[in-house]
């Protein structure tokens, strides 16, 4: 028969794992969204629905949870590798595991200028993100963040495209630039202050928006991948997704009034989207980081 | 012919304005979502299709976008207030008017540590609401916010409930109070520093939260709306709605491991909805407020 | 003091419940979202977080699956009364009971021309809607359907708007009309065949969205509320929400073609916004139905 | 220096496109979401923003718009392929393409037993889908299919599975099994009747969801994708990606009821998530098809 079994995986998607640890009085909390997917030799379960190598979705939730209380959350990315590497060690035709973990984020609420113990407040929708792989005895880990958006209302332009019967765009050299940042990084070793290095890129990715003067979302994307690069060696490749979010200025000639890039309409779709890496020549083979 | 037409009203709903001022080099950002909703004598155009007093809602959007242009939008109940009165003295059949408006926030992009002249980056999914309500000449303002998200991880506990056949739920005295805050509170009066109002009533909702000993959901919705009150005497009343948005205790004991409110689970559905208001007695008759 | 508390009522809200019924080898599937919301004199919770009178959220849900389990689901409309008569009946505080249920749709799975015994296929978003109130012995029940997406693509005009100087509309005696319809109607009395009535309704508003002539949308709205009322003696109002789901004529003009009503922009915001009622005179008061 | 641009591609996503087409009384519609994405040279803007080779996505947007003027739809693959080529053709620099087009559905509404000419009704969130891949003079057509959601009530069984130290969940001949089924299938060759080899492959799906008794979803995917490989020649490849949408059997046994499988609650978070490939031994390789 040449009909056949192809790459799969399988687990537990989206395990909502809210944690407290308690230093005296002050309380810290982690809000994570878990998934898990495991994968092997596991043509048995699709072939004849044999599960004895199924791992059940049930129990890997359980063993995220689980986990949460043998030993402190730590960094997102410390606590992927240490699950994956609990499930490709524990079972027999389980070979490879993926891990995906988004942080969402928590602001201490202040009362009387001062941060509360106990009490928070959701700081927006952007997430810290990571996909951990391994594959046998090797791990790649692939952090990021997600929802990140910002816009510049100066310092953008674009022009000198080419036009075609169906061009009709006129070129600008002032325009509201905004973006909803999806950001990757895969990282070449795993000794790494994980926390440091999100803040520092966070840091880099926004200032580079904020101050790299445009031509083009591509040159903004290049130059925020490439200044990663540049400044963070532990970081071989960089995958930046950007929707080009357009605000259109309002014609209001019908109305006798001019409009100085002062009134915008911010519509919904279609939007552009441009996505680019930018990476490190030198650097290792991703392996199977992004599969 | 015993039918007749009722209550009705029309409009745009979810128009998207961005407008950009700028003070010297320095830009500022405002981003609204305007609605905007007619009422009046409009039975010819539901009887008969004769539209010779239907305001288009093409025009209500171009209206929105050329007033943005013609003096700052200020704050949204300025706003809301000069669209909705434009509307009523401008159409012989217009006598009535709700403008609705969502502000979303922007936090200045930080670059060596100062805050930057013209790149933004989006505060979150909170937003600043209100709601303007025409009826003639007089005229009402409901503000509020939305999707202000908080949780305490003490403070908070649950119990002397009553017990029927269907009750199976532990009472507690240590439970994660979390939950999104939807308030729109109803001002006495249109002579008010809205923006002040705003910043303090957000201030006087979350310190409220955060230090409010809590026996019950319901006693932390009202003990917010009463503080808004005695603190903020151009406010005659507030409406709460405050999902009970679910942590659940993992039961981690058939893993042999003990869970102190340490390990929760985040659920999604189904989840508590409180409801209140909390009012000043000798206000004034609410009117079309909240029709 | 002169602060209070007013109107206020809680409860758990989306309860997701799916039931299975058998006759013989067939499966009959109910799949529901139920929302329950409690009032009375809730004073103590409010005040002081005495929770004597809260009957626990908790308990509501579980109520909701027992009831379930206790006799057959039925009609929405019958399963909603009753468990909103149990809470009334049941709790010495609670006089007043709000319960409301989507019902979602499921169709056979057709094999070899045959539907399914006990295999289905979800039947789009459109949902069958009710929301039951009880104020001590007496009860409204206000159904309705919700996102039942129509369009039709000729038999719409709109012209003879009036005209001021923001108006830049065209006029067009040929254009798409498309919305997603909400629909609420009141029912007099309770002695009703829920499903026919459903049944008919839900005809009765497709078939004049299809054939009446539009004028307006607000003329449709007004048609199809007005059919309803006169084909079914059973309901005593009717309040429908109709966005109008703007469909453009692309302007192909600049690439040399013509565009007469065969290629459309489909818009997401801001979109025109229809809600009005349409009721019979001599109908019984409205009540609490609404509230 | 050691920093390059990796991996890109730009273009305009989601073009809400709608057409009307005329068979004398009798109007078809079509409606489509379009992203067309380019590929090639395009270092220039990336590196200096030299935007000479930047296709406009504003132009790529007018191009859909156009294109579906210029000549009939047709089939979503056929558009894409025309629209891709045309692509890759016109523009010196570009030499790949990705359209990705999903198909939203619309039933005649019936008017007196009869389907209406040009009336409409939503058919459910299902969308049809195709993603056509160009590279210089080859190309790859993968279609599909979205948000299929199916339920079946018996013929479910998932037991054997190991179990480790956390591992809870029993073992079950009797479960509901629901799924919202994502299938993508690669084509060999392009001489195709793309309508017919969708309705077919759908059928398939369905009926072997239906019918195959399940001892695990991994099972099922499998059995849908064999089915569809040996019914229908034309496909290479068939990806799965089915959620385990779980429904869990509600604990009636603190109010002295039993759930013999008749009450559920139907889960959001977690949910298992099963992906696999079915594919033919001899099929041609997959070249760009997938990236």
């Amino acid at each position: 028969m040449a009909i056949t079994l192809g790459p799969n995986q399988y687990g537990k998607a989206e395990v909502r794992l809210v944690t407290v640890t308690r230093t005296g009085e002050t309380h810290h909390l982690k809000d994570l969204t878990v998934s898990t997917a495991l994968r092997g030799d596991l043509a048995a379960t699709h072939l004849t629905g044999d599960n004895s190598d199924v791992v059940a979705t049930d129990t890997q939730k359980n063993t995220v949870y689980a986990f949460a209380k043998q030993s402190p959350v730590g960094e997102i990315e410390d606590f992927a590798l240490r699950l994956g590497r609990h499930f490709v060690s524990s079972f027999r035709q389980i070979t490879g595991a993926r891990v995906t973990i988004d942080e969402h984020g928590w602001d201490r609420i202040p009362v009387d200028g001062h941060p509360h113990d106990h009490a928070f407040s959701r700081g927006g929708e952007e997430k810290r993100t990571t996909v951990v792989t391994i594959d046998g005895d090797r791990s790649w880990v692939v952090s990021g963040l997600r929802d990140l958006v910002v816009l510049k209302s100066a310092g953008s332009e674009f022009h000198g495209f080419p036009r075609d019967e169906y061009t009709t765009l006129a070129e600008t050299d002032d325009r509201i630039l905004a973006t909803a940042v999806t950001a990757r990084w895969r990282y070449q070793g795993a000794d790494i202050d994980w926390r440091t290095s999100f803040a520092e890129i966070r840091r880099i990715l926004l200032e580079t928006f904020a101050t790299k003067h445009s031509l083009s979302l591509q040159q903004t994307l290049y130059a925020m991948g490439a200044a990663v690069l540049e400044e963070r060696t532990e970081v071989a490749e960089i995958r930046l997704s950007m929707p080009n979010k357009h605000h259109f200025v309002v014609d209001l000639s019908p109305f006798g009034l001019t409009n100085d890039n002062e009134v915008f309409h911010a519509a919904d779709r279609p939007y552009g989207l441009i996505e680019g890496t930018v990476l490190r020549e030198e650097a290792e083979d991703c392996g199977s980081a992004w599969q």
